[in-house]
């Protein structure tokens, strides 16, 4: 199964391709859609849609996992966000790929072992899991990384939860 | 000139269609597109891209005009309509349409005369300056053509200006 995880965004989305095979991770590609400030917002929300049309062509996931949206320390950059995110999730359902959104606590708890962990042990994780070098970069890649092998070992659980139940 | 109001939403959009017609304004079509609360949030934007794309086909209108996002009282709301609203954004791009983004104040100020107006002395200048035998229904197709006038004076006084400034 080829993984999608998307960490939303208007300014830089991060997305990360994750395959799963025979209970191992092996990474795919990892990088950021970025928009520039100086855009409209509708041009930006444009480019956003169609570049994330072209990785969904390129790499052909079969399902995304998207980060859940919480209200932190700014509302003006919570409402970009949610922008960015409506279109991403639309995108994803034009192309009729199963979507799962995913709380930041959830993403750490799979990654991580605890929902407690905070961001640099997230990512040295993300880098053992996935056998990397070095941290992937930028951030929004590492955490859209994240969310894929979150979704990784919960559909692989389920998936085992389905099998262990067939017996 | 066509315009197309739109107060953007996620159960709810409200579309006004207007035409200027020398000075004085047409309505053509007015209504709301909705999405039912036990879909996945994917595919309510998914619907509410497909029915604005609809819309857009056959009006064909020449500019949108869409409120601008406040945060009022209930954070959870706006971030759903942010995500409804992104998509509007992205759709109205993706056909090329001017968009003009008005903020609820503006908008009172160009129906009713002054930005401190209640709801209903604005819906009742709506239907007014339409020739509407009632206010329009629902209230968020009142609030879209409120958007759709609005547009119609800001363009109609900016095009006078320019005219007078070529004198």
């Amino acid at each position: 199964m080829r993984i999608l995880g998307i960490d939303p965004g208007l300014a830089t989305v991060g997305f990360g391709v994750v395959d799963t095979e025979k209970g191992s991770l092996v990474p795919v590609r990892h990088g950021a859609i970025t928009t520039p400030a100086g855009v409209s917002l509708p041009l930006r929300l444009l480019s956003i849609g169609d570049d994330l049309l072209s990785l969904l062509e390129t790499f052909q996931p079969d399902a995304a996992a998207v980060e859940e949206l919480f209200f932190s320390k700014n509302v003006t950059t919570g409402l970009a966000v949610a922008h960015g995110r409506g279109v991403i999730l639309m995108t994803l359902a034009r192309r009729g790929l199963p979507v799962f959104e995913y709380k930041p606590m959830q993403v750490k708890q799979a990654v991580a072992g605890y929902g407690g962990a905070d961001k640099r042990q997230v990512m040295e994780m993300v880098r053992q899991l996935l056998h990397l070098e070095a941290v992937p970069r930028p951030d929004d890649a590492a955490d859209a990384l994240a969310l894929a092998i979150c979704h990784a070992h919960v559909a692989g659980s389920l998936l085992g939860k389905a099998l262990r139940d067939l017996v």
